[in-house]
């Protein structure tokens, strides 16, 4: 489609820079301060998208930050495709340890430095500009539908009542999703399951006042320690999960399966220099990508308790807290692992002090058919344009809402992502390559294209 | 003594306020953003001083914070008191759970709370008002000198230096220090020893960034759960310290001596519903007072890693870190245990990780003999006062310079604290009772007097 390739090329640096003004705006759903940027991004969204060609767009207030729907309707005869994705993104902190603004956007050796730049904002807007290319070339082939949340970073509390009451609205024939990875320009690939999740928090309470560690110290239980002999019973000495049922569900992997995964390329030794370590870690008996693929994990996202600032303060703390999330594969169920875990940390608590525990959220794992003709079209349209077939991949990570669309809406999800796993998506210095920006834009197109012809 | 009764009785309410003025300084020794804080403190230290009788008052400059030393001396012949205190305090967080300012002094139910209030500003604020009874009664028998430091709370790291090479202003025949606590003004105690401290702080680093934690999840070692492994290492199934080497210099109690513990009053249940604990925790094999007096201990007195904020973050953190104290009894060495702990830290850390460790602060534990003059004149000023004979203990807490000024100026040191401790130093609402206060100010002068006729 040559009209599209000459279309982009010319409006190249526009779609960038557009872009760059929705990084801009800090949108972090997990802080109440930035309830009014939230109301600001979905109406940049609003605005985008009515410019791409969208015939409707609105704003729908829920019961935390708001949703934006748009649609372009051509055809009622022909499939609709729903785009979903996020404005949301998540916190910057550590901000110490960003070289630029996080919401300063830096372009530098091809990449676009900024939070949000993969996760998900320059991820949906390439459908946005996927959208504007084949309104403004006259060859949409499909009804496109636009669901972009601003809650997906905190476990979409509210998607759920919206979809359940805008059934109609969302009818569609596939959901498109970009907000996954893939292994590299060389080697595409597309995920066809997401992990599910179940995040909580955990507070420790020792004595009932911050005490002297010096007149205390050794008479009473310091919750820090205590703390940390639960989280360090959480894993045995392969680094498998000790708690009692956790494992229960978990579907087992053929040999088959196993022997396709390890096709995929991956160079442990790159993986390490990358990430700085000498030693990977993680449950014997798995390799890397079945660790992150197709095993639940349980990780320590914070810890906090007592002095924590500069110098020293011979404090014995009254409280120590931790944020722990564990990722679930097929057929664990979030509700049902947030409850062993919550119990199993309440069990394990010693008689010295007390614990909570509580639901942050969940979400539930998700898997896709590759013989679907969602995941079809897809292929076709990633082979098109990289020269060579994607390899179809498990991912870690998790999009809590995978599994509720499916229930539903009743049909099936297909992840094109265009990030990479090195795009320190929640991380300091989050980035997102220009190069995968933009080849982003030149595939979803022909994913349109396969899609109708498929149907 | 009826003069001294008297003219502290019509001068008890400025007293107070004048403490209250002190208090409420932010000399926060710790933080970098109170320095003119504490040099406006050793400002007002030197202005109290002298208002209360002493000749010559001096503030001097250290590598730190300033030290204020003043002298009123009536008869080279006459022995002398050195006194020691501190007008530095720890830092006030966390500040949320003070019921009033921590520098904005508040008089409830009868106690003063803020911080500094016992520790130590009220408790060396006792000796210059003692002082000034003396001198404007005309009773005063003894050579009065104040060292009155301004970097306690971080180590004293200043100090030593200052006093070798002051010798000779220092020179005196007893160190005397309220910087301890009582049982209760029913049963007044002295301690006859304070604990060693060894005070260091670890980082512990996996990845070489933040990485999500569904995408790095169980592929790599994460610091949190490495670092809470190594803590949950630390003490044994019966809370003994593992760490080899860490008991070999500990002198054994006899029986005897624990037995002689053992008659201090301490009711146990009382004690866990001050703490509000169900249980108590410590050492096996001995008892509350024992462990938190005769025996080492290692506490957790911070944690920090990943994100700490509000809501939920799905981060694998590169970093998390802890502060780790030992409280040491004699004959063990600060400089040795601190090698043993960081030696020891850095072994056990697991190929994924690196491990840095380093010294906050240390001191050394220390013992007055009850045998000696200084410690005889202590329990005569008490029972004078009090009505009964102090009962000698052993404290908690450390006081890192008793063992260099005994070794610099070959002095005896006693402690003759007012505090309680109940008193949450280093804690939330800190406290001092008024009556405890008045009661220093009341004993003290005995303390002089006793101690001029003994010499």
């Amino acid at each position: 489609m040559q009209a599209w390739k000459d279309y982009q090329a010319e409006n190249k640096d526009r779609f960038l820079s557009e872009l760059l003004d929705l990084l801009r705006i800090p949108s972090i759903s997990a802080k109440s301060e930035n309830k009014a940027d939230m109301q600001k991004c979905a109406e940049a969204v609003q605005a985008r998208l009515l410019e791409a060609g969208a015939d409707k767009v609105e704003i729908y207030t829920t019961d935390g930050h708001p949703l934006v729907y748009g649609e372009k309707i051509i055809d009622a005869t022909k499939p609709t495709v729903l785009v979903y994705g996020h404005y949301d993104v998540q916190p910057a902190d550590p901000l110490d340890l960003w070289n630029s603004g996080p919401f300063d956007p830096l372009i530098k050796d091809g990449k676009i430095f900024a939070r949000g730049s993969c996760d998900d904002k320059g991820q949906f807007y390439m459908h946005v500009k996927a959208l504007e290319t084949m309104v403004k070339t006259n060859t949409l082939t499909t009804n496109i539908k636009f669901c972009i949340e601003g809650e997906e970073e905190v476990g979409s509390p509210n998607l759920g009542k919206f979809v359940a009451s805008h059934k109609d609205l969302l009818k569609a024939d596939v959901i498109l999703i970009s907000d996954t990875a893939m292994i590299s320009l060389d080697t595409p690939s597309i995920d066809i399951g997401v992990r599910g999740l179940s995040y909580i928090e955990v507070e420790v309470t020792g004595p009932n006042r911050d005490l002297h560690s010096g007149v205390y110290g050794g008479a009473v239980a310091n919750p820090i320690t205590i703390l940390a002999k639960m989280i360090a019973s959480l894993h045995d000495e392969n680094n498998h999960i000790t708690i009692p049922g956790f494992y229960d569900d978990v579907a087992v992997s053929t040999d088959a399966e196993r022997k396709l995964m390890a096709q995929a390329p991956f160079d442990e030794q790159e993986y390490k220099d990358d990430l700085g370590v000498k030693e990977l870690w993680g449950e014997k008996g798995f390799s890397t990508n079945e660790r992150t693929g197709i095993r639940p994990t349980l990780e320590l996202n914070g810890i906090w308790g007592g002095y924590t600032g500069e110098g020293a303060k011979t404090v014995l703390p009254s409280k120590a807290f931790a944020k722990i999330s564990a990722r679930l594969v097929p057929n664990q169920g979030s509700d049902k692992i947030t409850d062993i875990l919550i119990n199993h940390l309440k069990k394990i608590a010693p008689p010295y002090v007390t614990v909570k525990a509580s639901l942050h959220h969940g979400g539930e794992p998700y898997m896709t058919p590759i013989d679907s003709k969602a995941y079809q079209a897809a292929a076709k349209a990633m082979e098109t344009t990289f020269g060579k077939a994607p390899i179809p991949v498990r991912g870690g990570g998790s999009i809590p809402i995978c599994a509720l669309f499916e229930k539903e809406l009743g049909i099936k999800i297909v992840f094109m992502g265009f990030g990479l796993d090195s795009d320190n998506l929640h991380s300091p210095n989050e980035k997102f390559n220009l190069d995968n920006f933009y080849k982003g834009i030149e595939t979803i197109p022909y994913f349109h294209k396969c899609f109708a012809e498929m149907s």
